[in-house]
């Protein structure tokens, strides 16, 4: 099965946040591929990478990147299909590395996620293949149903937490 | 024609920063609605719209707003379609409703571009349409290229910026 | 004992940050409820919740979240009844959360409170019930006066601390 | 008729942002009170005002001050009256303020409201009173209800902004 | 001996920070007091303080305090003695008690020095007790000697570290 | 008369916030000087009038500077007397300037005031010269109770300021 | 005369700011070059350009782009040159363009000067030159010799602003 | 060999992080030397090491420094040579260092690289000697290519990493 999806981050350091977002892709059975590549130290491969991606099927891109996090940006500089850029933390509360994915200037537009959220790069890039693919787009509403079922849950385990004046 | 992507603003204020968006959607020649909706003001009325939009055939849906930015993430909470945030400056920067948009927590992602980036906003939906539609892909391609040459065209303007020392 | 407040929470996972609340309302006497409900999760319970708060005899509602904090500001909206808010830390120092309760536009205030400061949301609702209830103003009163006590036993023991020309 | 509610400015150049809250409540007909007072330049005046506040019939009091805005935590100190801090902009668009008014410590809570948000403290005091007070509650609901139908004629308003591809 | 420095803390929990300035009056022979006082908990304490200080001989007061932190504001609102504000770290990394400290209005001016610096301020209020007392700035002198010296043994052992290219 | 205070400037451009700490100087008759004097394009005039003011009688410096703002750190290098430094603010809000003077490393304090408060650093430096010269404290009590009136007499034509309900 | 110097700008807006360079390139008699690249829109152009630099003589790239601001360590990247990135200030008070220049990862340094510091940038890229040009070396003392002149005559004009108590 | 680099640290404290450029010029063969030095505590040895620099030989300086750091921009305001600054995080993420020594006063720039980051100064540094010595220059491509290398073997050890819908 060829990958639609391709993870790209820029150090393999990064592998513990975004192995939430392969976790995923195995739960909803979205074939994926996943490289350490890098802007600064592999430039070339990163544009033979982007630029060669549509062509082999992928359709959505998640790069991460931490600092001065150019990969979702230079990726997305060579390809039309969209890129998913997640902010990893590593200095600044992770503040230098959203500002660096999500200022994108005006013509070239990185879907940026919130500092470390590797699930929501893979729930965004499932929603994003959803669009033409009905039977995902079923999966995804079951998924989000189970969300809200966790919370109801917890709801209910804290009606069991006793104080005085608790009333419920 | 029915429209396929729904740009929703919290305010009409926002308007002016928004019609980049509406304008680049003619260019590309995409069917597009336009509703002002408030998560504050309207909720109903938000929980109304983001719960009908695939049924109705909207693939993307854009929304901008300001300060305590609720809007993009309250209708990514109702719809399973892909949501792009566009965070609109109107007090510390847009840092607010920046953070307000991309920080969503596990389950429900937003699309979030940069501030006040209501073009890289089109352009991103018009390339998450374009993942099942090889005529947009095509033209998205050659916007692209377009924007390339104005970069070429400014360059040859420069070279005839003249200094004593400069040599090209 | 019907509750008068509500204290909600996005995650139960706030529930250490927040029984500092429930605490507090046990010492003074107040009857209240506790719910986990996420304003992205379980839009539409929050909903039916914020709506029916004031029929249920509720007087002041405690909103805790954090990151992209909307839950306090989804739960005003659809609820007259006053709303306390308290940024959870968990990113960004608590900044994000703090923004996102805090800026809300016009119409809908939401009563913000420090980041992590769920006792002082209760101390807030307690003085909010107390406009109408001489009997908790009293309470609060002392209880004011207990901790300026603190304060000045704290300054007796500090009048013990030696330093060579410390001179009380 | 005695004022209920106390407006008080560092200094009368916060006048021009205070005046919504003023305005409103002449709007719900709550008579209110209005002063100058400063809590570095007329602490006395201000520890006398607070503490004898209650006394006077003042059930919610708004405090309005800019940079390391004390004014607002002062007189909580002093009154078990339920104060409301509106940071006023200044300087570091406004964070000084806002951070010198929530970040009280634990047992003296100041109900936050966004930078110069006069208007959400003019709200917010008139839901504690409301508390209270059935007429004014119902007030405030038919109040809301404007704001919402403000939303929908900007939303009719939208429907005849005209682009080529634009379809509703 | 009458203390001629006082210095003030928020809460006793300061102390870990507060103590290098109390150890530095130590080492220079300043008799000094030290009291916990609250300007939200023991206003009024605050205020009896600090318009007592200067007639019983206190010539600078150094006062610390965390998040919103106002002691220093308010204690030099009540006094014409020299206050020097120190911010002590809890949270934003000490940001809300800088600008809280720092930022105060035309009128009433705090000596602010940096996040947990008491050294510092133990340090500039003996500079400015040295203005009037040529012993004590013969002392200081010393010290910031004293301060040179242990760069210079810093250095000196510097020049011990081994590299294989490192020629000094 | 010999100047007691020092007024350094890191550029003429900083005059115009400058001139109130001039002004206020006139106002209390104290004798002061006033430099051009640049941390970083002249070092050794820098450290040369450092080094040098205490002998010339000066008691109090006042140094103001903008973005990495070296100097009143620079001067305080070099000198025992009290530095009281001025961020002023060309960019960043400020923040930098802030950051720059009052982030000082253990030993070399200085007396930092708020952004372009020039004002109120004069204010701090005659407090710091009233501490041995009781004609200038009672002065200081003076210009104080001024700035109070200032105030009460704000709050008399807040008094007339017209509101329906609006009571006082 | 071949150029030594490359300034490259992200966009020909940046002209005004980016001219100080080439002014003062002029006045130093530097060869130097200007491109208009963009590391989004032309990576290509980019990369083939920052690849040939050395070959072609080039001995420093100045490079100037704002918001996520890419373009000085894509160039870095693919170059052993040094490379000087310039801030521009579009939003974030140029906040985002000096954290995505300026925070490189390990391997890929920009020598990164302040926010919109062109003139900086330039002094910077001679002094480089200069390590192996003794006569732009004394060029360039001259040339601070002259910026402390600047000063010391500002210094002389100031002894002649008038104030009462001004004694220089 | 004489040194031609010299590494400057306001503390030895610095030391952990500043070793690694250290190991750098060990490992590039650049004779080096290494010195702590204080802006403020040692601020006659500090003009005294930076005229003398040139004329002994150094080609570039590093000088790391915390908080409040001004130790490059003071070096760099007594030589011609190029200083590169490396701020120390000690406080504010780094963010006081980061900003005391980026944003340079026009005239006398310092090259900033980012916080921590002491390698990538090296680096920095060994690049402005290769300007004019094409051997290091060959080392430093070399050195470049083991990064690359570096990254193309994580990509391969990715591929190792085994998730069910994982197709590479």
């Amino acid at each position: 099965m060829k990958p639609i999806v391709s993870i790209i981050m820029g150090s393999t350091s990064d592998l513990p946040v975004i192995e939430k977002a392969a976790a995923f892709f195995d739960e909803m059975q979205i074939p994926f591929e996943m490289h350490a590549l890098s802007a600064h130290r592999t430039p070339k491969e990163v544009e033979i990478f982007a630029a060669g991606a549509a062509e082999r099927g992928i359709k959505v891109i998640i790069a991460a990147a931490g600092m001065a996090a150019h990969l979702p940006g230079v990726i997305a500089a060579s390809t039309p299909i969209p890129v998913i850029g997640v902010p990893i933390k590593s200095s600044f509360d992770g503040m230098d590395a959203l500002l660096a994915i999500v200022q994108m200037p005006p013509g070239i537009p990185v879907a940026t996620v919130g500092v470390n959220a590797a699930l929501n790069a893979a729930i965004l890039a499932a929603q994003i293949i959803a669009v033409g693919d009905s039977v995902l787009a079923e999966k995804l509403i079951d998924y989000k149903t189970s969300l809200a079922q966790k919370i109801v849950k917890a709801n209910q385990q804290l009606a069991d937490v006793k104080y005085k004046f608790k009333t419920n």
